[in-house]
């Protein structure tokens, strides 16, 4: 049981996160702190908070976990805002979709303090945000990936993997590179490749001939360069390395079926399209068998 | 009112469209065409056709339309089957995902009955096949779009209209080689993409560690990679050329953004980004309000 916790943004992650646990009655109180007022208010409107604070020091007395569910370019700020305040026996997580940028802002931010950092970031979101996008359900059945510090002490660790749980998340541990490289593969690039794609087909002079026949198949490819621009601008730029490496693949393996292409090669074009699809049926099993949420407010 | 029709090939496509037809009170009798005789069973069982026939004189004799819906590399050899029997008043119509390439067969195919072939190409489809998954409703409120001949009549670009309007579709008119182009651009291309990505992904050493915190943006994006990898190999190289001069767009496009992104260029990517949502939420918006399927039976 948390007797206090802290939000930094309380939106549709932080708002969820906190919705959870007092659904599964794991917090005594919740106090939300937003650079925006309204949102504070509209949190506290919702029954997502129970304190809208504008005060790091007062948001920070005695909590025992604080999550900075903030747009990840504004975790340093946030974090060097708290570090005068922190205390020993209060837990700071995050929740950025980028894990070695933030760890070097809060080693930056925090100095003797990171051990009070545990990194972390829950596979679940929404087209929505804001705090009316929250819901208690979000976290059920998501993974969540820790990205432990070798400064952090197995307690801290627990106290964080403890609260997700509570919201029926399922803990995930890897390190801040393997989190970076494996997103970049699985998200950064898929996104990348969407905004690509539509704006590419937007500026040919046909776009509308060509918008109106797209069906339900470039729906779906295209549904992620729906997302923002302005968070996918930062997690491209947080993740510049991996997502590099991994577009450099993808770049070499369009070269390679260009050349299948042009050679009329349909032998070999069917293997990668084969490939593609067995790998993605047996993915899609294992992820609908995965991914059952479980009972309502099960943890 | 269609006195008799013959359907080559009664899966999803052909079976639909007996089924819509059927439905709407528009065809007296339904001859089925079919190399599998336990496909042409299973059709008969179903209602989908009222007459399963092994021979193509037969299935001919006294029909007022005849539609090809058997994948698109057979439509060659079974045009040239049909065209010792087709007599004046028979029209001969296509299914087929490209369309350059099924005029040149059919020119082949039926020499000087050409102008009975009008081509077309319904804009509809579903990860299923096979008789068991046509449905009397699957082309209500989309789009079929025919690429007539100069050598068509328009009493015969009529009759196939008419007959895919009772099935409550919504008849679009473009040139065989704007048609190809147009779909290499908003499906060929993101299949060939889709396809590429979970195959360099499956590839990779790592791979089930990937697949593992792949999540629902990447769901939607490969979604199409669950594709038949023959069927989409045929239309890869039957649209050969334009398939390939939009992947070289393409693989421009993401040169420019792999710049973007190796400079560190956040304006510039965020531009891309932010032109891409803007279009797809546009587009978003018109095919919301264009697909609202009509009501049960319209046309």
């Amino acid at each position: 049981m948390l007797k206090k916790i802290a939000i930094f943004g309380v939106g549709l992650i932080g708002g969820s996160f906190a919705l959870a646990l007092k659904r599964a009655g794991a917090v005594g109180q919740v106090v939300g702190v937003s650079r925006t007022a309204a949102t504070l208010e509209r949190a506290k409107e919702l029954g997502i908070i129970d304190v809208a604070s504008t005060s790091v020091a007062e948001a920070l007395e005695g909590a025992d976990l604080v999550l900075v569910a903030a747009p990840v370019a504004q975790t340093g700020k946030i974090l060097a805002s708290i570090a005068p305040h922190l205390r020993p026996g209060t837990v700071v997580t995050d929740a950025g979709s980028t894990k070695c940028d933030v760890v070097a802002a809060a080693r930056e931010a925090l100095g003797e303090k990171i051990s009070q950092f545990v990194p972390g970031h829950p596979i679940a979101g929404a087209e929505l945000s804001g705090p009316d996008a929250a819901l208690a359900d979000l976290y059920v059945g998501k993974k969540v990936v820790l990205t432990a510090l070798p400064e952090n002490t197995e307690a801290d660790i627990e106290c964080v993997a403890g609260a997700w749980r509570q919201c029926g998340a399922l803990i995930h541990r890897l390190s801040a590179e393997q989190h970076d490289s494996v997103f970049a593969a699985v998200s950064h690039l898929p996104h990348l490749l969407a905004f690509g794609l539509v704006d590419d087909i937007a500026r040919k002079p046909h776009a509308d001939l060509l918008f109106q026949y797209a069906a339900s198949g470039f729906r779906d490819f295209t549904r992620i360069a729906g997302s923002s621009p302005e968070m996918w601008r930062d997690i491209s730029l947080a993740n510049q390395t991996a997502l590099l490496r991994e577009l450099d693949d993808y770049m070499a393996q369009l070269e390679r079926m260009r050349a299948m292409l042009a050679a009329g090669d349909g032998a070999a074009l069917e293997t990668v399209y084969a490939n593609a699809q067995r790998a993605r049926h047996a993915w899609s099993k294992t992820i609908e068998t995965a991914e059952k949420p479980a009972p309502r407010g099960g943890n």
